[in-house]
């Protein structure tokens, strides 16, 4: 069977700072003519899993516009222009930036998060050796942010309770209940 | 600590059949001055986490407009105009109509996919007791999908090879993993 859709077409719809929307027609394989794809075009973003030497993750609760509410997340960043293929140093930056820690990391998985219309794609690292940086970088001048160490247990709940609902933090927390029982030992 | 973005103006940049765009004009909290947030709206979307009665999970292989590409994923959809608040029925459905199977649903997980932009939130079912349906609801008819039923071990396999990559089949497969230890029993 063939899969393959071949671009006829593209049309650009909106160029952003965060995302690029554009309409392609495309040609169906096995003759079934053609059809549209609506796509967000995405830089690509970073996320941390980041343990302290308590076994507490390192969790950052935020307002996010997208969702009208407030959220609690692991660390995360979009990449900037030109960022990709440092992907470990945006990392680096961002869990300095919202965090003010140092660690040693470790990519553990990359996803998209939307791959039926979106191309943005997280690589998500395993930061573990945190130590506390002197003079951090400072937060985006646009993020609120409170930080927060929690027991695997309690990240538990938040997702329980609905507190924790977005896909990359979920991934981080079930990632460390089964690679590490909730403890890094 | 206020978290809170007021909206004072939203901008309506694009009106899909996927998702919309708006940009909206947003008053930070704490005398932080204004911003903008480029957001994608969408109506929500359902996947299910299919087991067989031989354990082997259902995993759709399909084309990818948003990544160039083919993906491994759990059956998936999108709902429909007006389905809020029956995503149960349009996980049925989206079930029969890509695989076949109708099954017992039971609700494990809502998250957003990309909370930073967008709205669309997904709710994951885990089904059980599969039959086979005789006449399927049949697919879409610009999809091309073909069906697998593989192990635990064998979805392992793919997130390591990255032909699993996408957030929504990551997080049911470890869900069973670590719910079921993989083996429903």
């Amino acid at each position: 069977m063939d899969f393959e859709e071949v671009t006829l077409k593209r049309k650009d719809i909106y160029k952003g700072t965060i995302f690029d929307v554009v309409v392609d027609d495309v040609q169906l394989p096995n003759n079934l003519g053609t059809s549209k794809r609506e796509l967000v075009l995405h830089r690509g973003a970073v996320s941390i899993l980041a343990v302290t030497p308590e076994n507490k993750l390192v969790i950052v609760k935020q307002y996010r516009k997208a969702i009208e509410g407030v959220s609690f997340e692991i660390p995360a960043g979009k990449l900037e222009m030109g960022e990709n293929g440092s992907e470990l140093e945006a990392a680096k930056r961002e869990l300095e930036e919202e965090t003010g820690y140092s660690g040693d990391l470790e990519l553990i998985y990359e996803f998209y998060t939307a791959i039926g219309f979106c191309n943005e794609k997280i690589k998500l690292y395993l930061a573990t050796q945190l130590k506390k940086v002197e003079n951090p970088r400072p937060q985006d001048d646009d993020e609120v942010l409170e930080i927060y160490e929690l027991s695997y247990q309690e990240c538990l709940d938040l997702i329980e309770t609905g507190e924790i609902c977005d896909a990359k933090t979920i991934i981080a927390i079930q990632y460390f209940g089964q690679q590490y029982g909730g403890d890094l030992g």
